[in-house]
């Protein structure tokens, strides 16, 4: 009922930009961690594609999107192609980048939890998925990569509350029937405009009070 | 026909004691590695959920538990809530945690193994797959966690018998048509022993005879 | 329509010798890597039944083989065993088993490939998920091993390209209708034979274009 919130080509173009600047973002990682071109290729195809992925076999939507359209599997490509050949350019221009890994941020929750909420699974359980949608393929690109998901540090800025907003906002239009392409779109553009205010504000979570047994921070590896 | 091993309240009370505790593990583990509040709650919800989602999507039971059932889902926010508050008193009391762990433990092989006959697999897969709920959670927790899951440590009391031990008792039940409350009751009280007899006396898995080319312990950066 | 390629026997004993070496290569990480006798079986089954599980969760054949043929199961437990017993020996035939995990590489892109046009995925993206079926156990391995995936380094010899060019080729034969057991088969060949020699000649794939900002080759941890 709600697969029409904007018209499918809108909805798909959209779909298809928060795919690719994630794959930027899984593709310069990958050039960082001194990877070669098929490592490029899969951890942009992973970050592009894993939250959704994730999403679909958990809601039973198989095969998942990520394997039926053909453009869904080629973007990623595209922007690992691209990332190859330009990657100086490409960090030079970070900042737009990043504003663009926001609106896929926001694009993803909201789309993820109108997804999961049409395959019956119910408004937290919805908001929780669309969540995932958001933030799953950070997680995995940063998983292969061998690093700490930066999802979790508490040295990055806020990145997970955004994707909650917005998450939560389309579960509450849900509940209030109010759910159409301008609640749609205000909150995608709430989530989007929070991550832009968080990165340029370096906004926080706090983390464990009374950490006072965290003394030594590198004593990570004696923890069960 | 086994859903009804123990009256469905009182299963559904063990299930949710069974993630209280799991969850515990996993924002504590969180604290350690310095994750902020929403990295807590992740690892907590990983940890918890992580095994039975596992064994939903391989039997096909979507949408998996995690996602049907509210409890399950707002259980581990309120254990990551704890530790992130009271991180200190928890530490304290890390042998309780640590019982409360080994019964969750024991529980979820048994349940694990059960729900994967009821959905139609052979008795070898079932404790295969409950082996797999009960120690699942774990293994993604270390994974996001960048750590070698404790699991596979050679350093570690063991984990993996204990739960071996129980959900191949259950299936033996199933294979000799004696499955019912009591016996279950068993299989999860042996594991539960089992892991606490191992905590106390150190009981170790043996690693790998004649290992004579390990002898450089620090040398796995250059293996395949 | 496929299925039978080869004679179902012929077809079962290949796929068993593919999970035995997939199997073998994992036992040797985990003993490199000092994990205990179950550290040990579970690399195993997961290097050797990873790949194939995930390409039945994606193509929605639940429950995965892995968990229905019984065979699938016990023969990376033989394979661990081996490792445990004979490690030394293993590793001084190391070549072989290279030799052989390049022909469990050539058989899984193929038959994950024609397993997933069976069940309905289109051309490319049943050649993505021939290559996943290839590499998908070893990226499983390296991830619970807690190591950078060998698939994505730059400093190991091809090995995505020959899984990517037999799966390329069955695609082919699908679209013009020419697979039989003679195209699999040559299938097959080619990418055992283009991993050899990749492995022979050392065959790497390129690092991204003006790698200038890469100065600091360990400065991956600074990545976003």
């Amino acid at each position: 009922m709600f697969q029409e919130l904007f018209t499918p080509s809108v909805q798909h173009s959209l779909d298809l930009v928060g795919i690719f600047v994630f794959a930027i973002s899984g593709a310069l990682l990958a050039v960082r961690k001194n990877f070669d071109v098929f490592g490029i290729a899969v951890l942009a195809e992973v970050t592009a594609l894993g939250g959704g992925l994730l999403r679909d076999l958990i809601i039973g939507a198989v095969p998942p999107a990520a394997f039926t359209d053909l453009g869904y599997f080629t973007t990623p490509l595209i922007a690992a192609a691209l990332v190859f050949f330009l990657h100086p350019e490409v960090e030079r221009i970070q900042g737009a980048v990043n504003a663009f890994d926001a609106a896929g941020l926001g694009l993803f929750c909201v789309t993820g939890t109108t997804k999961a909420y049409e395959y019956g699974l119910g408004l937290t359980a919805s908001a929780a998925l669309g969540l995932a949608t958001a933030v799953g393929g950070g997680v995995l690109r940063d998983v292969l990569a061998n690093e700490v998901p930066s999802l979790l540090r508490w040295d990055r800025d806020l990145y997970a509350v955004p994707a909650i907003v917005g998450a939560s906002m389309v579960a509450l239009c849900i509940r209030f029937d109010a759910l159409n392409a301008v609640t749609s779109g205000i909150a995608v553009v709430t989530a989007f405009v929070l991550r832009l205010l968080a990165m340029r504000f370096h906004w926080r979570a706090p983390r464990a009070w009374h950490r006072s047994s965290a003394k030594a921070e590198g004593e990570s590896e004696s923890s069960t």
